[in-house]
């Protein structure tokens, strides 16, 4: 199975980390990221990757993280959730730029 | 199952559209998308859906298509097939921008 049968709310974060982030800080970033679903239970799902599109389309992000909700109330109960703001604290100082796009999914 | 249990490539797929296309227009683009995984067999999976995140950081993307491969050798078959083509020249008049990223699932 390669996408949910039922419908989900996606969660689609872009983030290019500052020339400046050393591995080992980007590495923490993913880190923060991935222990996300263990604190904030509305989390239902989390995949995520690093870019290698060979078409150049990426407008430099190389990070996706890929969320999944099962509501709009669960995403309003994650963003100013204590845990995604602490986490948002980590990403801060690397971050040179976020794009975010929502949406439910459609087949 | 909100996100695959198997390793898969995604590739995710943003666009935004002109001011002048008109809502036949754009799904005409959106119709000629989902038609692609009956055409080219590489294609594992296909969600798609429309930006609906509070966030304001969009950038003004408003439809997000995420396509899943098994393998990169079906993605450089998609790339390039004439359907992809020819779903191309129906999106081209009334896109705006685009971007894409791909990245392998880790969880």
């Amino acid at each position: 199975q390669t996408t949910a049968s039922k419908k989900m709310l996606r969660h689609v974060v872009l983030f290019k980390f500052k020339d400046s982030a050393t591995p080992a800080q980007v590495k923490e970033v993913e880190e923060a990221f991935k222990a996300l679903p263990s604190k904030i239970k509305e989390i239902k799902g989390l995949e995520w990757g690093t870019n290698n599109s060979p078409e150049g389309l990426s407008q430099g992000f190389t990070h996706v993280f890929f969320v999944t909700f099962d509501s709009e109330a669960g995403r309003e109960v994650y963003l100013p959730h204590p845990d995604h703001k602490a986490f948002g604290k980590v990403l801060g100082p690397h971050l040179d730029k976020v794009l975010v796009v929502d949406y439910w999914t459609k087949e």
